[in-house]
């Protein structure tokens, strides 16, 4: 892999939609109303247009979520890194298609319907997508705007 | 490496420190005052007490950090994480004796007193750490509260 040459756009999109497709775990920054914020790596899946998440409803990511119904995310490592913001869609534990709850068992190997804690869906619709390795991919590292490709 | 048993928790401070004292980057989750969430990934130094960083004072993590004075960090990776919670001291970019700002740049190999955009310094006092790889230690996470040690 050359690491000196910064990546096309169109080749950080292929990236972003490679980890997006096979990546299980991200990092989840979310802010209570009043400002606080908390962080914590969750699995996830990914259906082409939104991402998956379960977390337990009465946790802060949980609370946070529901409150505020934004996200940011973390896809990568720290010197590879896709940046997500996205909206919050929140849905009871069994409002999902169980098809799509099955797939997200399957990919992250735990099914959050299955546990006594009370958790929930979280459907993240992208809006902006970043995607950048070092100082030298800052230019350009715009993809998604808007809620739609640039790149 | 053994990753079947859980990791005692003098262990899961031996490994944090060791990643404290080596480690260059993490991933720092700030919220602005009204609840907008911001995440990015940032170097930093240790010098065995806080965690310094340093990003632009206008950028949205320099404006929140700056605002509201607290941050979550993640160290490491999502399987093998310590979450950080601590206050932010905000430090103008002359005002750190030039021998630490000497060693942070030795370490991350970035200096920010060197640059054309406006720096801060924000120097984080953990409060709270935990830390754990999988599901299995979750229980015993908690290494660090109110400041101390407790592990």
């Amino acid at each position: 892999m050359d690491t000196t040459t910064p990546r096309s756009r169109a080749q950080r999109r292929l990236d972003t939609e490679r980890r997006l497709a096979g990546d299980v775990d991200l990092w989840v920054a979310s802010a209570s109303a009043d400002g606080v914020p908390y962080l914590i790596p969750l699995s996830f899946d990914w259906d082409g247009e939104a991402l998956l998440l379960a977390t337990p409803a009465d946790s802060p990511t949980g609370r946070n979520l529901a409150s505020t119904r934004t996200v940011r995310l973390g896809l990568g490592e720290t010197r590879d890194v896709t940046m997500i913001e996205g909206d919050v869609e929140v849905l009871a534990i069994d409002a999902l298609a169980p098809e799509q709850a099955d797939r997200f068992a399957a990919r992250t190997g735990f099914d959050p319907r299955a546990l006594t804690t009370p958790y929930r869906w979280f459907r993240v619709l992208p809006r902006r997508i970043q995607a950048w390795r070092e100082v030298d991919e800052l230019s350009g590292r715009e993809l998604m705007r808007d809620g739609r490709w640039t790149a």
